[in-house]
Order: structure tokens, then C-alpha cells, then sequence
């Protein structure tokens, strides 16, 4: 029997895949489990996108254009100025999600044993990306004492080293829900120029920003056009996870060219998919309005209830719909499986994501659990009742 | 301004690529373009999954399960067992178009350095595949004399080494038309087996055989259950390339998990492709006797007419809808290049594939064009007119 390669036996599990037998189980036992471990929104796609789909009228479903229908990128490109982007259609590479414009990103960029520096927490999936296209990632520490801000310059120029080739900055920021500053930005701007490494920029979190604070893009940080690389989703903008679209964006015309390369292999990002995401451009303002007000109202009831609930941390997150909360446990990764299997509440369980998976380091994150806020407030009120009581009664407190 | 990727630099271009530009600028000039140049067929796609999108009704597009919708493995387990294929749903992985399956086969089982073998011609995006795997495509020659049929066993061992991992085989073949027999197989089983070799069996054109042929499946193969991967696509079976889904499907468990980890980074295929792959599975039988017919009527027709053309020799293809064609020319890349910007016929002209992406090998497939009979009969009889009134005008003849 052939040996499978060394990539894949490298290939991280996802996080939360040795949980969910644990769930099932808990299912098939009568207990309703509330999911707190993905960015699952429960919100309502846009009607407009739902509908452009249903009214498309074609007889054959043909390839489209491998960087994407033109009149889907010339929409986004007008899209991006309304949101103070400066970009043209032709900068724009429509894929198959934004895991597929992070694939291109690290593909055209990256060679085998190549470095890129994450300050962890970290979305797990980058481990993926980074194994499947042979780099390294190499991960800073920063903490929740800081509520997750941006490490100091200085702990970036100890991380870089020869292979050093870009720094990936996650903004607003999955798992930890932190808004990096303008301020941030570009002290990182200073330190991508002085070694000249690429920005990877995912900020599929950008509408997500909370209490009057403003997104900053890496896209508008001058005299490093060349080294940023935007990859941007649909997915979390217009709660449409799984029709699997989003984008690389450069100004860098060689990057740009290279990654029409692996676009044109691989041929063409998912039609109907296209059809949803030039539709959901149109999306009415009071759309994004209602939605706002919705994850403010749940953030604001997450973060205060769990900070109610004695040794837990909860930082008060300025974007996305994740935090990532300290709690007194002997190993999260345990408890986490706890709630499921050993536990309920009034016939109810919960599900969040043990913290270690978002940390390289091994040591890291024993104590701390990733919640998305994605579910309805009385869903919400639920499951941080359940929470409290699930703290309580666990065996391995600390 | 931070460099591309070696690995970037080595994705080679499509290689119609550089064609394109002469084809638009063919059309700004008012000429008719005919399009035998991609695998892009002109049938229309069944009702059934058409309606099956118009009709889903979902408020939220969620992701779905990173190996595809249970409901969907499951019907597809039927449908392979209806073509003669014995395995379970939980063999089937569905990806986002055979592009992804082909990705995930090599990523889960090979390292950067290893070799495969193909024989060529060969669907030119392989190429792409390998080099963003990192992996070393070695080609074995078949020839147009025999019709493209399999290279002799010799062949294979000359060109096995210690870092061979796997044979590719295209079955129908693109670019040939050539569909391999059961001996043929049988010769292939024998040396993966000596070799402990993948088989790497991409078989998206099973239900394109002609004249009575039966298309015979390497999982058919015994003895190497744990070596085959079948990588498969719903894009020509039911014209609807656009959709981009797919499947990889195997008995070996460990590559099955492998493959699975790959899934989970990217998260899920596009639910509406799903959606529609699976109502097609509903498509009546006279929908395929009709594609059938139409698809005999188009190759006979191209096939007689190009063996009319002084100096052209067309093999009579058993299956798929395309056929390498042997040309008078000096250089096909160029004559195929002329015909767009310096050649019309009564206001139109015809696009090709020169075969010379389809080799690895510089010196060969320099006189041969593969021509994708894709398009209406009609449409077939103004552009082997065209193109024969073409091979007649060309100043480079042979």
C-alpha cells in the first residue's frame, strides 16, 4: 500500500474536528447543544442575493472568466471605493472563497520552507494553508492582558529571519475579535518596507466594527502598494458561507499575473456563486444597519454576562463576531469535551472552540475558549446560562 | 518590491492563453470566431437541476460539511454502483470541481521532489497541478500513429525511478478522445502493483464512449483497491461546468482522511453546485440518449470532414468530445495564432488548441491542433469549411 505524503501527514486537523464525534453524541442523547464554536451566523441572507439566483435564467451552465465575471469585478471595484478602496476590475481575482484567494496569496508568493510571521491567537486554517504550500508559519505572542493588540515591532524583528517573506494580519481579527488601530497598521507598514516582505491582508471582518470605530485597510497604507495582498470573502459580509466566493486583490501586477495562473488550472470560481455576490451588492443599507444592531446588542449581552461569571475574562472585542475568554480550567481542550459528553443543563449543552487550537504553541491558550457570538440573544441567553452552570459543576476547576 | 514565488514562476500559463487577445481582437474586427478550442459544450444543461436551484428554498447559505451534503455522497454512491462502481458514501469526497480533487489526490500523497507519469498528450492543466504541488510530471509518448493508444509497459518502467509515486490516467482521454480498454488497464494494474504506485484515475468523460464501447473503471481494478483514486466531476456529464463540483473517491482510508484535512481548511464546496449535482442525478435517461446521438453525429461529421482536408489525418476518437488532429502546417502554435489575426473566411475564422501545450516534450504535437467538437452541427459545418479553406491559404504549408 503507497504511503501518503509528508504534507498531508503535516496537514492539521481543524480545531474543533476531535469535538465533533462529542456533539453528535450529545444529539443522538436528546441534549440541545448550542454552537458557539463556528462562525455560522444564524442572520438571513440578503433577499436580493437569494432571489437574483432563483431569477438567473440560463440553459447552460458554462465556465465562467477564471478571475471571475467582469461585470461581478467592475461592481466590487466600485464597491471597494465606497468603502474609501481605491482598486480597478483588473486588480481583482474573483476565487472560491476567501481560503482559495489565501491559497493563491501564499502559492504565488511562498516556496517550500519560506516564513511567514502570524501573532497568535491565529484562524486556525492558516496552518493548513501554510502546510499545504510548504511555508512555515512562525506566530508571536499577543495577549489577552492587552485585550490582543498588536505585538511591539521589536517582537517582530526577533521572529524574522532570512526566510522571512510576509507578515498575515487578520483585521478585524478571528479568533480574538480585536480591531487593529491606523496606529498599528503602520508601525507594521514600517517594518514590511524596512524588509521588504508582503502584507497579507485578510479582512473578510471589515463591515464588523463596533462603537464607532473605523476600519483601516491595509490596502491604504502608502509607499507599500506593491507588498500588500488583499483576501477578502462574501462569506461573513452577507451571511453567505457556503456559496464560496471571495477575492485577491493587488495593485502588484506580477503577483496579480501569477495567481491568474493557479485561477486559469483550476478554471473558474463557482457560477452561482457569482450570480449571489454581484446581486448582494445591491444590498439595502438598512440590511447592514439591522445586522449591526443585532451583533452589537449580542456582544454587548456576551461580553457582560460572561465577565459576570467568577474567573472568567472576556474582552470587550471592537469587530468580527468572535472572543476569546479566560476561564478557570485545568485544560480547556478537556472541559470543552466535558460539556458535551458528561454534562447538560435543563436538558442543554454547549459547544465552543478550545483556545489551543489557535495557538502554535503548545503551551498556549490551555485556559481560554474562542465564542462566536452568532447566534439569536435568547439562544445567547441560553447558552451562557448553561455556560455558568457547566463552569460550576466541572470537576477540573481551577 | 518583494519577488513572486519560484513556485509561481514555474505555473505554466494555459496554453491557450496567449491566444486569447488574437480571438477578441478577431471579434472587435467584426469576424466570427468559432470555439473548437475548449472543452465548453454548447448542450444544455438538464432541467432538473436547474429547477432543483430555482427551487431551494434556504434563508441562510451555511457551509455544508467539508466532504459535501450527506444527502448528495449518498446519492452518488447510487449512482456509481449504477455504472458499475462498488463503493460507500463515505468514499466520496465532493470537491469543488475535479480541479480540487486532482489538487487534493496529489497534495494528500505526494511530496515535493516525487514524480508522476503521464502519457502525452495530457490535459495541459496537470502541469499546473503538479507545479503547485511541488511534484515532477514525467511523460511517456503515445503516439498519433497508433491512434494515442497506451504506451507499452516498457515505457512505464523506463521511466519509473525511485521518487516515482503515481500514474495519471485520463480516461476517455482529453486531449485524444482515446478511451483505453480493459486489457489496457489490466497491463496498468499490473505495474502499479509491481511499483506500489497510485493510480490517479480521472475519469469526468465515463459517459462519453461511442460505438458500443464500454468505458471500464480503474476501481474496477483488482488487487490495487488501496492504490486508485478516482477523481471525478459533474462539469461534462451534465454540462454544467460552471457549477464547480466534483468528487474524489478512494477505498484507502488514509488518503480518504488526508483528502479530508485538505476539505477542512477550505471549509466546504458551493452549496448551490451541491444542490444541483444532486438533482441531476434525477436526469432522465433519454436526456444522455439525446447528448449521446448528437455527440456521435458531431465526431462522425468532424471526423470525416478534417480526413477530407488534403494532408490532415483525424483518429476516429471511442470517446469524450475532443480529437488530436495531425495538420500540414509548420507550426501549429502559429498557423492557429493566424488564422485569428490574419485569416477569415466569408467573415469568420475558427480558434484551435495547439497540441503543444498538451506535451511536455518542446519538439512534439508541433503539427497537431486538438479540436473540441462542441458546438451545433451547423455550427461544426462553417468551421471545418473555414478551417480547411485556412490549412489551404496558410503560406507556412508543409
Amino acid at each position: 500500500m503507497p504511503k501518503i505524503s509528508q504534507k498531508g501527514a503535516n496537514m492539521p486537523s481543524s480545531p474543533i474536528r476531535k469535538l465533533v464525534p462529542f456533539a453528535e453524541e450529545a444529539k443522538r442523547q436528546g441534549k440541545k447543544v448550542y454552537h458557539l464554536n463556528i462562525g455560522q451566523p444564524d442572520i438571513v441572507t440578503p433577499k436580493v442575493a437569494l432571489e437574483a439566483v432563483k431569477n438567473w435564467d440560463v440553459d447552460v451552465l458554462e465556465y465562467s472568466h477564471s478571475a471571475g465575471n467582469e461585470s461581478y469585478r467592475k461592481g466590487l471595484a466600485e464597491y471597494y471605493k465606497s468603502v474609501g478602496i481605491d482598486i480597478t476590475s483588473d486588480q481583482i481575482l474573483i476565487t472560491t472563497g476567501g481560503s482559495e484567494a489565501i491559497t493563491f496569496a501564499l502559492m504565488s508568493t511562498l516556496d517550500e520552507g519560506d516564513e511567514i510571521i502570524i501573532p497568535e491567537p491565529f484562524y486556525a486554517n492558516y496552518n493548513g494553508f501554510a502546510a499545504a504550500a510548504g511555508v512555515k508559519v512562525k506566530t508571536i505572542y499577543s495577549s489577552i492582558d492587552t485585550d490582543f493588540a498588536l505585538p511591539s515591532i521589536e517582537e517582530f524583528e526577533k521572529a524574522i529571519t532570512p526566510r522571512t517573506k510576509g507578515i498575515v494580519l487578520v483585521n478585524p481579527n478571528n479568533p480574538t475579535g480585536y480591531l487593529y488601530s491606523k496606529e498599528e497598521l503602520e508601525s507594521l507598514r514600517q517594518i514590511v518596507l524596512k524588509h521588504d516582505l508582503y502584507l497579507y491582508a485578510d479582512e473578510v471582518y471589515r463591515e464588523f466594527c463596533y462603537d464607532g470605530h473605523e476600519h483601516f485597510s491595509a490596502m491604504n497604507l502608502e509607499g507599500i502598494e506593491q507588498n500588500v495582498i488583499l483576501m477578502d470573502s462574501v462569506s461573513k459580509r452577507y451571511s453567505m458561507c457556503g456559496v464560496r466566493i471571495g477575492a485577491l486583490i493587488t495593485r502588484n501586477k506580477e503577483v496579480y499575473n501569477t495567481a491568474m495562473k493557479f485561477a486559469q488550472a483550476r478554471l473558474c470560481p463557482p457560477s452561482y456563486g457569482q450570480i449571489a455576490g454581484e446581486a448582494a451588492l445591491n444590498t439595502p443599507k438598512e440590511y447592514f444597519e439591522e445586522v449591526y444592531n443585532e451583533y452589537i446588542d449580542r456582544r454587548n449581552f456576551m461580553v457582560e454576562e460572561l465577565n459576570k461569571i467568577e474567573g472568567v475574562y472576556c474582552p470587550k472585542p471592537k469587530g468580527a463576531f468572535y472572543t476569546v475568554v479566560q476561564i478557570p480550567v485545568d485544560d480547556a481542550d478537556y472541559f470543552a469535551q466535558w460539556m458535551l459528553s458528561d454534562f447538560e443543563y435543563k436538558g442543554q449543552t454547549v459547544m465552543v472552540a478550545p483556545a489551543s487550537g489557535f495557538y502554535a504553541n503548545p503551551e498556549l491558550g490551555k485556559q481560554q475558549v474562542r465564542i462566536a457570538y452568532v447566534l439569536k440573544k435568547e439562544d445567547l441567553k441560553n447558552a451562557v446560562e448553561t455556560f455558568a452552570a457547566a463552569l460550576k459543576a466541572y470537576p477540573g476547576k481551577k
